[in-house]
């Protein structure tokens, strides 16, 4: 099996309480496929302008990344600039230079318009609804938002919801549309837009997801430092949905609920480092032996790791 | 076995988003108490004044809870009155009249002095000092405390906790204390103190137990709706020592693990009515019957409840 993301490819500038790094490898379909492709293959679609580093294009390649969709626009790649306070909750962004990625129109290679799972990331949920009028039946979507989105394309996000299997969610994005501070009366206001799985993020409060018979919720994985957040998000839908595209039943509660786990763990180790420096080198194993320790700081009964 | 709290026995008027009530039984004795009496018996030490209502007593003498060290002073009885916002934060304290808890001396009969787990609620680390000198070992204490205390008696709230085995903090006092805004290091900073166990509470987000060979770590109960969250850190508190001193080797980490359960599911209880309406009459049955639910919203594989 596999899976396809399409959203953004970029180049960041990152200031966390850790220290400052410039022009590194961001986006969140780069966050999403480093993260799912330990699990299965990933094939992305973007774009990126002819000033993206050869060597970053070759290294996805060399980790198995499938670009048969990324294009090379006329202009500079989209870049963000972005500082974190000592809480390290949401980010100031200092710069938004879109470039290449104003001019965006995602378009599937054949041979990517049969993959069994997709994933929207948080683009304009304009750009997220061509994507669905491209993609072949039977086929499974999970999609992303933001604030920006739901402030000024409400009706269209919504209408993407309606049309896709699982949603992914930050708290206060849950609260922006629904109109509840109670999560679960939030997730379940965007429930009945009608997919079937809500994923409500909650940053170092961990993950809730609803759609099964009652709400399934994980903590974080406790970490004694948080780097960088950038990505977390990406990362943590790529660990998920890597798992599910790799499985039997994707959709069945019991695999969605080991899904959060897997997400879980890929964001911690992406949260781990600046960008995507964690990332780079994630191997099975890493998440292997990181889910063991997770699982015994949350499990009852399951023991020492 | 037995547990012995020393606290506040209150005349609480609160004012939540769901509405209003006056002069309601409340004070942190009271919530532990009637939280931990499910599990095992409990004992009061504390003081009211003539004015507190003879059917209160009558009816926590009737669940069965020890009132031995309970003292009639004179003036009247501790009385807060809080005001919660729409997110059921921190509430905003309108109105604290100490009266007979301002000259509060505990006192312990010689019947509790051996009583083997003592939780000290969040009263003047001196009177918990003043507790500590008049049990009798061996026995294991657990300690509350507050942003008060920690801010006006920092040297005696760091006294008390270097000789207990396990303290209760919530988050914004676990970085007060430690100045670390990361909740791993803010609990190594006070484990350092000496105590076994530090429990960090987090609301919404569930609690955290340090002590063990890794954090563990637990959400709340998921809930649709929370009435009131007055008390919600004392039944949390209840539950988890009335399960702990009604078991074999209370200390041991897989124990303690439960404990925190018992704690989440009695907290959601206290939560779910105004002041401790909901505790009133909470039976075992109840507890166990959402300790399945709980259980199934965050432990893999176990299945629906």
């Amino acid at each position: 099996m596999a899976v396809l993301v399409v959203g953004s490819i970029a180049l960041d500038t990152l200031t966390t309480p850790s220290g400052k790094v410039e022009e590194t490898l961001g986006g969140s379909a780069t966050y999403f496929s480093l993260a799912a492709r330990a699990f299965d293959t990933v094939r992305i679609v973007g774009v990126v302008g002819p000033d993206f580093p050869v060597t970053e294009k070759r290294f996805l390649e060399e980790k198995g990344i499938d670009l048969g969709g990324l294009t090379t626009g006329q202009g500079p790649t989209f870049r963000w600039e972005g500082v974190y306070g000592p809480d390290l909750g949401d980010a100031r962004t200092i710069r938004t230079e879109l470039g290449v990625f104003a001019g965006f129109a995602p378009k599937l290679p054949d041979h990517f318009r049969t993959t069994s799972c997709v994933f929207l990331a948080n683009i304009d949920p304009e750009l997220q609804l061509q994507v669905l009028d491209q993609v072949v039946e039977p086929r499974w979507v999970a999609v992303d938002t933001m604030n920006l989105w739901i402030d000024r394309r409400r009706e269209k996000v919504l209408e993407v919801f309606s049309r896709v299997d699982m949603v992914f969610v930050n708290a206060s994005e849950a609260t922006q549309l629904s109109g509840e501070d109670n999560l679960i009366r939030a997730g379940a206001y965007i429930q009945k837009l009608g997919q079937r799985y809500v994923i409500i993020k909650r940053g170092a409060s961990g993950v809730m997801v609803l759609g099964g018979q009652q709400p399934f919720v994980l903590p974080a994985v406790p970490l004694e430092e948080v780097v960088d957040p950038t990505g977390a998000g990406d990362a943590f839908a790529g660990g998920m949905l890597g798992y599910l595209s790799s499985v039997e039943d994707p959709l069945d509660f019991e695999r969605v609920k080991v899904g959060l786990a897997c997400g879980s763990v890929t964001a911690s180790f992406a949260v781990s480092g600046f960008g995507v420096a964690i990332l780079r080198d994630l191997s099975r194993d890493s998440i292997d032996k990181r889910m063991r320790f997770f699982l015994s700081t949350n499990q009852l009964g399951l023991g020492q790791a």
